[in-house]
């Protein structure tokens, strides 16, 4: 008894030490090791938005992006939705340009934003590793100790920066979700005004900002009335804006859908399809709200309107009748809405059915207002100006690539009609019951044709030269990543 | 330190002893405590069967069932598959009826085979906590020594109990999956003559067996050939019966598409649904095999023919537009395809929509039969007669069940377009990548309209009444499942 009394001492007293020195090794890792973004190319970043400003300013539409949080691909009637009505943007996109396949770059929230932004896949600012947190929090303090960054390197170059270069009164109303670390805010990546949150409505501490002040604190913000603020200053930017006629460019990124849902009470139960049909009711009125305001200043003709979301449906929300929600590289996961209006060039509306992702949109307005792009670094959107005029629907890309939000790697690529991912979700049954169910992904490649079903049948089999080449491309996608991830030229 | 190693040494021995003491229980709650299955209504079970081998035997049609193993709803070319062609079951569906919303009555194997077999809800049998194991194996003893059953009561009446007492010759070709237990076996339970496996095909020790004989050990069994072999047996066995003018029913359960896939070489490649679409087109080729051996004993059209499902979609298979797959309560999990032939009394082929239940089938096919279903225990499918007889398309149901495979407790009612769940699937973010990653399950109820979306929008908020009424619903049938869970009468 003796004895084992010591063994079990030493024993105790050597684990104990064990996690003493692992903890030492985790915080000095998270707070002296962890790598800070270096600027590597900020001189470049500096002169090309130099450049920009001494561009001719022929070509100035406004832009306004109105982003949603969460919206999935079924939640809009105009995309198939019974319970919902969302009259103001069926009736742009009946007269401007819905898109059936479009993409969001990624499955969560960080990644796609910065994508929309940037032109560039998650890994190219360090975005690829799920969300951002607020700086302080255990989680940021773990993601730091895992070598993972929590805020956008200084030298990207965002849209709001590339706009404001070239003349454009720029703001950002609502949602940020790009790090609260200072320097890496919205004031300092090219809004000249930011109204809004850092972060999602369900993270710690919720607050509202204008600029780098807190105007409305945690515990002051009513969640009820997060969609009429944000509405209210949009409108009232862009009314000031069409007053001095400064070309502008609004993005508008709305808190909702995303959970935990509030709405106001002007809105409840006004739905078919209960708080959440109630929250993308108001959603769609406030589109109406920005609509309206454009069309009474007189430069709705004037004005690139894009409409569309971060990632698919969410738990609440519809994916249509595609496969796999949000944070999944099923097209569930991935497609969104995509409705674009520019009434001065659009040649007429129409549906289009190819395939686009959301980084094509900043190639596509800078070559809409003769902006170059910068020629230091890779990006990975193309231009889509041709399709938004409505002179091609086909999409320039070869393939598309689907950055699975955990591990960061290329979870899934599409060509053509094939979509190949690395690997397919199986369920593993839980024998643990009542603690909680879960579910495990195992490695196992599959191939699917878009065209036949929902993401079900994996033809490797059949198409293994196909299978194949995607492996092979990804493999090399993956490769040049490594070699050269922030894709410098 | 003296005194650390002390400290620890005695929590040490502690946490031992604990351990220790836990293990012997566990140990005897699986041995000692676990509750054999007590026959308690084997008296009334033995009288039902006399009273039914002493009716007269003037409507004695053959019944077929053919049974796959997780085939999905999407997965015949008959249900809008565009990848795999299934000509013999879509011709059987052309000249019979084809339901659009049949849900089996489980969302795995053992609920579902043994919902089928006694038209009674998974608890009644106590199969409603997932499946059972092999007995002897860890897994089994784990369940045991959680208090869960690993076989099926002496006293459960089965359809083949039922038809042999009423003079049918019956047979079970392929998977029973309702235990292994001495005297709980298929021969035990009315099946004259059983040739197949008792588990599935990811379970060990997979074997064929004749009867209680291993006629294909573990190390003989070529799964290539599985669906080839049981259809030889099936085809004998109708042949036979045929020969010798005996009614006959016979249950024929496949082992396929369940995982691991294997398929026979003449089927290799055949298919554009890769090595899944191969099994499925093998699969309806043992159809074909079946209906012409029927044609050609002329008895077809005295024969009733059952083609359908255990669960919906695995992850290789397809759960057409709807949303969740196997082990889910979503639509996905429990909707299968249904088809029925009974040429001689059938008015006219149909596509019927309205839901039905597997557990249907019992007392749909005694009632064909004139024989009276047991009255000491309640049966809780009703009879389909009126509907296969194409004298309406009604489902009797007020309302169906689905009960959650892990927990046993329903996880879903249907009423009318109604769906409550009594809660919904959330993702959690797994932050410890690349540790597998997880989703939990967390408690929050949801009321769908199925007419309108793919179980997106919860319109609890918009139609309180409707969902309060489905809550108390739910709490009454588990109430009264707590207080007679068999059923008893």
């Amino acid at each position: 008894m003796r004895w084992l009394i010591k063994v079990f001492g030493y024993f105790g007293v050597f684990i104990i030490s064990v996690l003493l020195l692992f903890s030492l090794y985790v915080i000095a890792k998270a707070t002296i090791l962890y790598s800070a973004l270096t600027p590597e190319h900020l001189a470049q970043k500096t002169a090309y938005l130099k450049k920009v400003s001494l561009l001719p300013r022929n070509e100035r539409p406004n832009v306004v992006i109105i982003y949603f949080d969460d919206l999935g691909y079924g939640d809009l009637s105009s995309y198939g939705n019974a319970l919902i009505r969302t009259p103001w943007m069926d009736s742009i996109a009946g007269q401007g340009l819905l898109f059936t396949r479009f993409y969001s770059s990624a499955s969560v929230c960080t990644p796609a934003r910065a994508a929309l932004l940037t032109g560039r896949y998650p890994p190219r600012h360090h975005t690829h590793r799920h969300v951002f947190f607020p700086e302080g929090s255990p989680v940021a303090f773990y993601r730091k100790a895992r070598g993972l960054q929590n805020a956008l390197p200084k030298d990207e170059i965002l849209l709001p920066e590339v706009l404001q270069a070239a003349g454009f009164q720029t703001a950002l109303v609502g949602k940020w979700h790009l790090g609260d670390k200072k320097g890496h805010q919205p004031n300092d990546f090219g809004f000249q005004m930011f109204y809004g949150v850092h972060f999602s409505n369900d993270m710690k501490p919720f607050q509202v900002f204008l600029n780098d002040q807190v105007v409305i604190p945690p515990d002051k913000i009513d969640q009820r009335n997060l969609t009429e603020l944000y509405t209210q200053k949009a409108v009232e930017f862009i009314k000031l804006q069409a007053q001095n006629q400064q070309p502008f460019f609004l993005y508008f990124a709305h808190t909702f859908p995303h959970v935990p849902h509030f709405v106001a009470e002007k809105f409840k139960g006004k739905s078919s399809g209960g708080l959440y049909g109630d929250i993308v009711e108001a959603l769609d009125y406030s589109v109406g709200e920005i609509w309206q305001t454009l069309r009474q200043a007189g430069i709705a003709d004037n004005t690139i309107l894009i409409i569309t979301s971060d990632n698919g449906a969410d738990f609440g929300g519809s994916a249509g009748h595609f496969r796999g929600r949000k944070q999944e590289v099923f097209e569930g996961g991935f497609l969104v809405p995509f409705i674009v209006s520019y009434p001065a060039k659009m040649k007429k509306a129409a549906v289009v059915e190819d395939p686009f992702m959301a980084l094509d949109v900043f190639p596509t307005l800078l070559e809409l207002m003769n902006i170059p792009l910068p020629d230091d670094r890779t990006i990975d959107g193309k231009s889509l100006s041709q399709v938004w005029l409505g002179q091609t629907s086909q999409s320039p890309h070869e393939d598309l690539l689907f950055f699975e939000p955990f591990s960061g790697k290329i979870g899934a690529i599409r060509q053509g009609i094939w979509k190949y991912h690395t690997r397919k979700q199986k369920l593993v049954p839980n024998l643990f019951y009542p603690l909680p169910n879960f579910l495990t992904v195992f490695a196992e490649p599959a191939l699917y044709d878009l065209t036949k079903d929902q993401e079900s049948h994996n033809l490797i089999a059949l198409q293994p030269a196909v299978a194949k080449q995607l492996e092979n491309k990804i493999a090399a996608e993956e490769a040049a990543l490594q070699k050269n991830q922030r894709g410098w030229k």
